[in-house]
C-alpha cells in the first residue's frame, strides 16, 4: 500500500480512461463509483456488504456530519472510518452544496458563508479554511474545495462571480490543506453551462497544481445533453494523469457517457435513494417493484447477479415487502442497486482494458433498452 | 429429522422444563423465544441472521398475511417458508387477535367473524375453519384455534362467554385441521383473569388432546402479577408430555418468571419494536439508545456478545444513528436485541439442564438490576 496519494492511467480507450488511485487506506479502480454514506452510514446497508458488492471508496456528507453528529465528536472517536467502521477510502464533500441546499437564513461572502443548521437552526460559520479542517477533523481520504454551485438555469454574470469565487476559495483550501502526502484535496471546476467560464474555471485550477479535480455544478436539472456537451469542453482542459471526478453523477447511462468523456469518479444517491423507493437497476432496465405485474412473480430480480438480494429473492416477494413498507424492501433493493451499480463500473473497467469499451458499453445500453422480463404467466 | 410433530422433556427443574420440539421442518429446543415475523419478514433482518442470533422457528400473523399478500398467493408461491426465505419451522397464530384490535367493522357471531381490512377497508369473513385453512395455505408448521381474546378487565359474564365460545371453536378448528402428522395445532386456554375460568378452559381443551397448548389472553393489559397468577393455576391443568406456548410474552423477566411456572414458548414484539426505537435489551437491562449520555461513548452495547451489532458498533456510533432516524440503527438494535433474547433462552435451557435454574436466574435479573455501565468518563 502506498504511502502517498497517486493516481496511474493504467489503459484508456478513446477518452475512456482505466486508472489506479492507491493511498494508505486503500486502492480504488477508475472508474469508480462512490456509494454515499450521507451521515456515517449508507442508508439500509451494513458496511460489509458495501465493501461485498465492490465498492473501493464511499462518501460522506461533511453538511451532515458537521450538524451530527459533529466534526470535533468524530474526531474524538478517532475518526470517520473508525465511526463508521469503513476503513476504507471516504472522500468528502466540502459541505458547501448543502449549505446551499438545505441550510436555512445563508448568508454568502467572500470570507465563507454564515448559515443555520436545518435539524436545529444552531447558527454555523463555514469558510473554505473551515471546511478543510472539518474534513480533516474526519480524517477524510479525499477532500474537497469549498466551492459556490450555482443552479441552473442561471445569469452569466453570476455564474462567472460564483466561478471566479470558487477559484479564490480553491487557492485557500490549497494552503489550508498544506502539504499531507496520503491525503488529496481536489479543486472543483465550476462555470454553468457556459463553455469558455468552465474553460477558464479548470485551466485555473490545472494552474493549481492540484492532486485531482471534480466537474462540479452539473447535475443540477440541466438536460443531460447540456451535462455531457460541458465534459466534452473541461475534460481536455484538465490534466491527464490526474484523477477526475463528476460530482453526484448519475444513472447508469449518465455514468457510461461521462466514462466515454474521461471522467475517472462518480457519486450518487440515485442507486440507494431509488432503492428506498421500490426502484430496481439491472442489466434490463430500471424496475418498479411497486407494480402490480410483480405480485405474483415468483423469478428472482436477475437470476444471474452475484447480489442475493437480486438472485435469491422473488420479486413476489419484494413487491410485497415494498408495498408494506417493510424495511426489509428498502434492505434487499439498495443492496441490489449498489450492486448494480459496482457490476456496471467493474464491466466498463475491463472493457477499456480489453480495448472494448463503446461495444460494450453499446450492448449494457441495448440491455436496458430491451427491457424488463415479460409479465409472468402465473400473472 | 422426525417426519411426526413430537415433543420430548428432555430435563426439569423446578417447574421449569428444558425440552424439544421435533417435525419435518427442524427441531424447536425449548424454553423457545418465537422473532415475529408479521408480515413474512422480521422487521429490519435479513432472515440469515434471524437464525444466526439461535432462533429455530418465527411467528407469522396470519391477519396480517392474509390481507396482503394473500393467503392463496403465499400457497401459489410455495408456501410462507419459500415466500420469506426461512426453511425452518413456522408457527402461525389464527389471525383472531388482530381481527379485534387492528381491523373495522367487526361483527362476532357463533360462527366465526367479519370484518374489514385496516388497510382497503376490503371485507372478509373469517371461522374457525377458515383460520385453519389459511394457516395451511402459508404451509404453517404449528397453527392456532381461531380464539376470541377478551381485553381486561372485563367482566366475568364476558369472560365466560369468550371462553366457552373459544372451546367450541378449539373442537371446529381440531377437526378442520385433521390429521396432519407432521404438523400441530394447538389449542388456547382463555379466561380472563378469572382462576374457575381458567381451569375449566384447561381441562376442557386437556379433554380435546391437542398436540399442544397456549394461554392466551394475557400480556393484554394487567400487571404481571396477575399473568403469573394465571400461570400458576394454568399451568398444571395441562398435560405435563405437550408443548406450553404464552402467547404474546414478553420481556425477559416475564419469560424467565413463565419459564419458572412452566411454560415453553415465547413470541412477541419486544425485542424488534424496541430496536426500533433505540432500546436495547442487554445483560445489563434496557439501555435507551437516545439518551445523550451515549453520544461520545466508544465502548459498544457489551464487549462479550457473539453479536456483531452489541460488539463491533460504539454507542456513540449507534446513539447517532438512532437520533439520526437511520434505518441502519434500527437494524443494529433489533439484531442486538433478538440475540439478547435468544441468548438468554439459551442460558435458561443450560441452567435447566444443569439443574441451576432458580440460581442462574436469579444471577442474571441481578445483572438487569444492577443496570447500565457508568457513563464513560469522555463524557
Amino acid at each position: 500500500m502506498s504511502s502517498e496519494f497517486t493516481f496511474k492511467l493504467l489503459a484508456t480507450d478513446g477518452k475512456a480512461r482505466r486508472g489506479e488511485i492507491t493511498m494508505p487506506r486503500g486502492t480504488i479502480r477508475t472508474p469508480a463509483f462512490m456509494p454515499v454514506g450521507t451521515g456515517g452510514t449508507v442508508k439500509a446497508m451494513y458496511m460489509d456488504q458495501v465493501r461485498g458488492v465492490g465498492a473501493d471508496i464511499i462518501l460522506g456528507n461533511t453538511y451532515h456530519l458537521m450538524l451530527r453528529p459533529g466534526a470535533e465528536r468524530v474526531a474524538r472517536l478517532g475518526g470517520l472510518h473508525d465511526f463508521a467502521r469503513w476503513p476504507h477510502p471516504i472522500l468528502t464533500d466540502s459541505g458547501g452544496f448543502q449549505v446551499m441546499s438545505l441550510s436555512k437564513l445563508r448568508k454568502l461572502s467572500e470570507k465563507g458563508v454564515t448559515f443555520r443548521s436545518h435539524i436545529d437552526g444552531a447558527p454555523y460559520e463555514m469558510s473554505p479554511e473551515r471546511s478543510i479542517e472539518i474534513q480533516g477533523l474526519l480524517d477524510s481520504d479525499i477532500q474537497m474545495q469549498l466551492d459556490e454551485c450555482t443552479a441552473l438555469p442561471s445569469t452569466p454574470k453570476e455564474i462567472q462571480r460564483a466561478m471566479e469565487l470558487s477559484l479564490r476559495w480553491a487557492e485557500r483550501c490549497k494552503t489550508a490543506f498544506g502539504d499531507q502526502p496520503g491525503k488529496a484535496m481536489f479543486g472543483i471546476v465550476q462555470g454553468g453551462d457556459i463553455p469558455d467560464m468552465r474553460v477558464r474555471s479548470a485551466q485555473a485550477l490545472k494552474a493549481l497544481d492540484l492532486k485531482g479535480y471534480a466537474v462540479g455544478g452539473l447535475a443540477v436539472g440541466e438536460p443531460q445533453e447540456v451535462m455531457l456537451d460541458m465534459l466534452d469542453i473541461t475534460c481536455p482542459e484538465l490534466p491527464q494523469d490526474k484523477p477526475r471526478y463528476l460530482m453526484g453523477v448519475g444513472t447508469p447511462d449518465d455514468i457510461v457517457k461521462s466514462v466515454a468523456r474521461g471522467i475517472d469518479m462518480f457519486d450518487c444517491v440515485m442507486p440507494t435513494r431509488a432503492g428506498r423507493h421500490g426502484l430496481a437497476y439491472t442489466r434490463r432496465g430500471k424496475v418498479n417493484l411497486r407494480n402490480a405485474r410483480h405480485a405474483d412473480d415468483p423469478r428472482p430480480l436477475d437470476e444471474e447477479s452475484d447480489c442475493p438480494a437480486a438472485r435469491d429473492y422473488s420479486r413476489a416477494y419484494l413487491h410485497h415487502l415494498i408495498k408494506s413498507g417493510e424495511s426489509l424492501g428498502a434492505m434487499l433493493l439498495t443492496w441490489n442497486n449498489l450492486s448494480y451499480y459496482q457490476q456496471l463500473m467493474s464491466e466498463i473497467r475491463a472493457s477499456i482494458e480489453a480495448g472494448r469499451f463503446a461495444d460494450r458499453t453499446a450492448e449494457i445500453s441495448e440491455g436496458w433498452a430491451r427491457g424488463d422480463l415479460p409479465v409472468h404467466p402465473a400473472r
